[in-house]
């Protein structure tokens, strides 16, 4: 109790600074995807993420998330990227593809605690098959068929645990959380 | 090292037997939601619950999931469920209720944990007010707009952590970790 890691709360609580963690989604189909990939979009975001890098881009979901971050805070943004590979060769730091088929993820989490830039990596219906040779670490939430969704909520738990109020700085309307029913306190900058 | 709780893995290591977890989703939307609610499923199955009761069925979805724990092994399975009331209110044990606006989930584990059946409803795009009410418990994974999926494999990794393959008994296949490309070994019952 009060002694650093509660036994409760099964999150890193490290005093070094938490990595920054980018996601890239490689393959979107626009047409196909959109509440998926807005799911993904939502969960890198209130799991603490800092950028979704959005192969092919779609402008409808960075519309979307645009409007999510300017009511609820932080700055995360979604970043068009036509080309997927330059973005995981120009990135420095540890590069996580996640996959059914990968090695367990609990060996290497300390290694990516420690990074102060991972980018995970996101497949589609299809992936790539270089994208297995590029990334540095091809890593499985278990060796099951999975949800990628729920796969990267997963990892950004483990990586980073649940992101503080810090992390939404600027919102327009905030939850106060609540046993029962719905409680949103608006103000800030510029009210709706 | 070795003693317990390595400290690299944050995840539950009681030696007392981990509760069954049932999923509700109330509100599917079987034209609009297939994929989402196929992605919540397999996020179920995959994270180590027993069971989604699928409010309203979805027979598309039954069928699906039913094949994949044909293949990959296990006992998950779907209930089609025209009546949600009456599965939240027959539940012997905590019922969670998913909410963004509900109250943080780290101070509820320790008891979830403790608890023998455990029941996480999932609501829809609208969800009925009354849910509010029924749930033991409405709780919020971050209070940020947010992804059911995710927030459902967030909760599932901290009360259950990663399932161990005996949670996946009698497979077709397997997948054979490896740090580049797909390996999967077929066999046990029925080859297909």
């Amino acid at each position: 109790m009060g002694t650093g890691s509660s036994g409760s709360a099964p999150r890193p609580r490290s005093r070094r600074p938490l990595p920054e963690v980018s996601v890239l989604r490689v393959g979107h189909r626009p047409g196909r995807d959109p509440r998926l990939t807005t799911h993904l979009a939502l969960a890198a975001r209130a799991l603490g993420a800092t950028r979704l890098y959005l192969n092919p881009p779609d402008e409808a979901i960075r519309e979307r998330l645009a409007k999510v971050t300017a009511d609820w805070g932080g700055t995360f943004s979604v970043v068009p990227s036509p080309e997927w590979r330059s973005v995981v060769r120009s990135h420095d730091g540890p590069v996580v593809h996640l996959t059914m088929y990968g090695l367990p993820l609990d060996p290497l989490l300390p290694k990516l605690r420690r990074a102060p830039r991972v980018l995970i990596v996101v497949g589609g219906a299809k992936v790539p098959a270089d994208l297995y040779g590029l990334a540095t670490h091809n890593v499985a939430i278990g060796h099951q068929p999975h949800s990628e969704v729920a796969a990267l909520a997963v990892i950004l738990d483990r990586i980073r645990g649940p992101p503080g109020p810090e992390r939404f700085r600027g919102a327009r309307r905030r939850v106060v959380p609540t046993a029962r029913g719905k409680r949103v306190r608006r103000g800030g900058r510029v009210p709706p």
